[in-house]
């Protein structure tokens, strides 16, 4: 049937979070190795929906670990062969296969440069894995599917629980996420896509933690809906686009209680006033100017994204579905990409 | 006339680029006090058409200078209250206004924090020049059309200017770069405006320093011409974004000579085979599949960038006009975004 992959590895979501809350030793002793070192600078290294938890996790690492964090091209190695001196570097190499031959590369050149190379990914004997020093496996199981859903959630949740260990946390803002996510998956999105169905042109957006999720859902939109779905940070988005969202253009506005919630609020009344079909999804959903909502439960700010993903991804699904498109084939797209 | 301000900014261009290339002794100077403190590590804050030329730098700072460089994302301190240890850091705020207050919170946060701040800016006497220990001057002149071009160009041949010059270079490479923008801007684009103007989905694609003329086109098409347009780094679009790519799709591939053009070939080649309606821009545009190609006159690869965007402005004021709206006057858009 279609859809049917993707659908049944989104139900898988909950149980997989159970199961790495459950492991959090394996974290705590990868994150001891990393407090050993005292890293200095955290460079983090992806590529497709894994940058995305990349960019979830330089919040993370900033906010919850006060260490300088920026998003690396892994370009500047394999194709100019920079080499700069990584000594002091946290170098987070983030792979749901593991099997990307340009990212393997630059965690080569880094670790030989310097860098303590941490790879996070769902293949534990992958090339990835090899080249790095220290290996995080997020057990998500196969993910047959194409487009990813459990990989990525899971790859945010192991990458709160390696920062939060990192710092001598002990996972609390995390408990019970598998029924939280559980109850974030009953919540219906069908008027949701019914309303997006016919719109060609979709913006995300969200500010703080919730624009990673922004950045995923659209690139979900792009590749199971053939969606035009485009993520602006809510800082950017009034800076030029805006002058492109009208009543054509649907928003999904994230939004969860917090200070990115709160600072995206004005963002979408601006949105909002010129004729967008605005959906709000996430804790704060109710507080926000929109046409609908869909609510997810309320976490720690920090571990919001790992839920508000959900309903997203069910959109993502549905409105494949609902556009005639099989999610688990779409066109031209292969597990594997492999970037050189 | 519609469009009037921003072809004459985009016709400055040239003039721009010799009075910078002229003030190289400008640059020397603030070069020669950033390397005189020997950073460790390079970080970028910008937001909107500034964070292209922030992607273009860290290129730069990586391939030419070898350190290690990220984009940073400012919220992580002016909503999250971050106050990470700078030692070392060279931070870098890329902003035309000079004006938004979300980055110069951030850069005096990390100047506080013990970065060696510099700002790059069209304002030099702007709230960020004064937030930054250092500060560069682009000296576009003021730019009254809402769409950043020449500001943007001058910023990416501002940054080459000051990297060059830490690494102890002469600007060599630029050497006549206004002539070449002049060249570059008589390549007709009219068989290209006419190809796209009915195309409502448009993707960019580029690598290495191409990537950001690539993310760069794609936010001038949606601001000016209100297309669906989206940038996907040559190395993502395999991934995943390519399933929804077809004949209805226009693809805009920069491609100059060099390792990022060669590496984006196979890709292309890709979306030309799905239908898609290919222009290839660039010093590579001949060596590209493509249904139409405009050239740039050739450089070093490293200052591509500057040049390529130049035809990519006169395409997006085209389709402006071709689709009927005044790209000096988009919906909704102002000039300087007060982020907070």
């Amino acid at each position: 049937m279609a859809g049917s992959r993707m659908a049944a590895e989104i139900a898988e979501q909950p149980a997989v979070f159970d199961s790495l809350v459950a492991r959090q030793g394996d974290f705590a002793s990868v994150a001891s190795l990393i407090a050993a070192r005292r890293p200095r600078f955290a460079l983090l290294a992806a590529r497709g929906s894994s940058d995305h938890a990349a960019l979830y996790a330089k919040y993370l690492i900033e906010v919850l670990l006060q260490l300088p964090a920026g998003l690396v091209s892994p370009s500047t190695t394999t194709l100019y062969g920079a080499r700069p001196d990584f000594t002091d570097v946290l170098y987070l190499s983030v792979s749901q296969s593991g099997g990307s031959p340009d990212l393997v590369a630059a965690t080569e050149a880094a670790r030989a440069q310097g860098a303590l190379t941490v790879a996070v990914t769902n293949t534990p004997s992958s090339p990835l894995s090899d080249a790095a020093e220290l290996s995080v496996d997020i057990k998500a199981g196969d993910e047959l599917a194409v487009a990813a859903t459990k990989t990525y959630s899971a790859t945010l949740l192991s990458l709160y629980l390696l920062v939060d260990a990192v710092r001598g946390g002990s996972a609390e803002a995390v408990q019970g996420i598998g029924e939280l996510a559980s109850t974030a998956l009953t919540a219906p999105v069908e008027d949701a896509v019914e309303r997006f169905r016919a719109i060609e042109r979709v913006v995300t957006t969200g500010r703080g933690y919730s624009s990673a999720t922004a950045a995923e859902a659209a690139l979900k939109l792009a590749e199971t809906s053939y969606l035009a779905a485009r993520a602006y940070s809510g800082a950017d988005l009034l800076h030029g686009p805006v002058a492109a969202i009208d009543e054509h253009t649907g928003v999904v506005a994230v939004t969860s209680r917090g200070h990115g919630g709160t600072a995206l609020r004005d963002v979408v009344q601006t949105v909002h006033d010129r004729g967008a079909a605005v959906l709000a999804v996430g804790s704060a959903a109710a507080d926000t100017p929109a046409d609908l909502r869909v609510a997810v439960p309320e976490t720690a700010e920090e571990v919001a994204p790992v839920l508000e993903i959900l309903p997203l991804q069910r959109l993502a699904l549905g409105l494949s579905l609902a556009r005639g498109v099989d999610p688990d084939n779409p066109r031209g797209l292969h597990k594997v990409t492999r970037t050189v």
